[in-house]
């Protein structure tokens, strides 16, 4: 195997940005722009845990970023740059070039460059740290705490999908190739809203990524917030390639499938028609799914008005299974 | 076990320091002193690769932080704030709590509270990833590229114990209880030189930390400078605790000991007086070393100012074993 110096150097390492010091040496440097402060978040990724080992590497590299993306976007913040730890069980090349080129490609995509890591064997299985850096006007953030009784409640692109394809790669939905070639995308290339998020700060009151499903994601901001919601169950932006499974089984994954990426968010009312521009400039569907309310309940209501009984609990695929 | 959000809240979370947003939103937020870059690094730490499995916990948060610390003095950046990744094999309450300890003092200690993170569960061996901030004046940071020819090479306090914990530990030396306690502590509880480090900031022209060993670190230095150095084999400050151990023996541990965490640093011959009266004012020995000098060559002088041979190579003690 190539060296972890040679694997650095190979795959990762790229000129810095204007204004900052990349790979190579004790610290990566990174100029923050005036009045803004700094938005950080980090995952750390194992597999079998948080995705299949057989896991397309490109695929991998992709979504590992897109996912801290996804943070600055449910902030508000507009992605400065990146570092990646890598520990790798297998002396694979072609494993580390192919996840090096679905990284990259993220990161070019949402101008956010890798500028630091650290690269290690390890014995076990595959863990993968991410840290993103993103910048945040202070008053324009999008914290979990912003929502307030009458907000409307969105949510950006289509739901469901994420969830379907993981319970078919797994074994619980009876094998579907057809569905799977229309919903596995959602679960390995997830596109994250780092336009729409930073375009929404000062806009909305609250963001959050659907990472965990939306009625736990939004749980978050409630209990955050101290506030409740009722939310519309025919105004889910339910994905088109869900059209022939059962309508159950769609409700599930659209109030509880996590590994979305899509935000939801909370907003006044008067700002409704600024939140569908601010979605066509970005080229991002939005749908509004709900009010804010005073008290902590959290209601699903069908169309007739009657409130879902047993809401399903929002939970991590990988985590859960 | 307790789940991943109960853990983080009951060892982890913690009041977040004026003008930050901590623990528990989608990103941390810190403002950053205008007219500073922000300096950062990340370390990803695998069990049976970076520590013994049995390591005390308390120790081992201790140095999850410290050495990423140390990342931050050897760009003489002062420290903001870290995040923190755990994989957690185990279910073992009193070993969070003991890891939360350690890692707490230790930002305490140094100024780089805990603001973000993410905590999962993992069925393999201990995953700990660690991201530190700092900031540092652009024009001051020490950049490995920074030494010159005719600049004095100096190290902070003494060199040799952690190389000599570890092979005790690891059967490499006879068992020796009295000089296992006279070193462990250089090996289980680094100290990062967080004061020395930024006060050196537009003082010394470049910097690094012995993580991999002198001669392997300063060759980054060197490299990235284009220089070579001389060296001089009796102006190592060698740890008093290595008193009774042979010559040949220390001198591997002083030139290519990893696990170090004190700096190597380079400076103008006119401000000696001005690095020892930093050193004092710091608490921390500093020690003159050799020189910086012009071509690729990196020579270590005797007593009698032979050059040796067959100097070591320098190695990680976890990587390399």
């Amino acid at each position: 195997m190539a060296s972890e110096f040679d694997l650095i150097d190979r795959y990762f390492k790229r000129p810095a940005p204007a204004g900052m010091l990349g790979v190579g040496d004790d610290c990566a440097l990174f100029d923050v722009p005036a009045g803004m402060q700094v938005a950080t978040s980090t995952d750390l990724l194992i597999e079998g845990r948080h995705f299949f080992a057989d896991v397309d590497p490109r695929a991998l590299g992709h979504k590992s970023l897109a996912v801290n993306v996804s943070d600055l976007a449910a902030m508000g913040a507009r992605p400065i740059g990146c570092l990646l730890g890598l520990a790798l069980p297998r002396a694979d090349e072609s494993w580390v070039a192919a996840f090096a080129q679905g990284f990259h490609a993220m990161a070019d995509q949402a101008g956010c460059p890798l500028i630091g890591g650290d690269t290690t064997g390890n014995p076990g299985a595959l863990a993968i740290s991410v840290t993103v850096f993103g910048a945040v006007r202070p008053d324009a953030a999008l914290r979990r705490a912003g929502a307030r009784v009458g907000d409307d409640i969105w949510v950006s692109g289509t739901l469901g999908d994420a969830d379907i394809a993981y319970r078919l790669m797994s074994g619980q939905m009876p094998a579907d190739d057809a569905l799977l070639a229309r919903t596995r995308t959602a679960l390995e290339w997830p596109q994250p809203r780092f336009t729409l998020g930073p375009a929404l700060a000062g806009v909305a009151h609250a963001a959050i990524d659907i990472s965990d499903g939306l009625l736990q994601d939004l749980g978050h901001i409630l209990k955050a917030s101290r506030v409740g919601a009722r939310l519309y169950l025919d105004a889910m932006p339910v994905s088109a390639a869900l059209a022939d499974v059962a309508p159950a089984r769609v409700r599930h994954a659209v109030l509880a499938g996590g590994d979305v990426y899509e935000l939801c968010f909370t907003a006044p009312p008067d700002r409704a028609a600024a939140i569908r521009g601010i979605g066509d400039d970005c080229g991002v569907a939005v749908s509004r799914i709900g009010v804010v309310e005073a008290g902590g309940e959290l209601a699903v209501l069908d169309a007739d008005g009657t409130p879902l009984r047993d809401l399903p609990r929002g939970f991590d695929h990988f985590r859960s299974s």
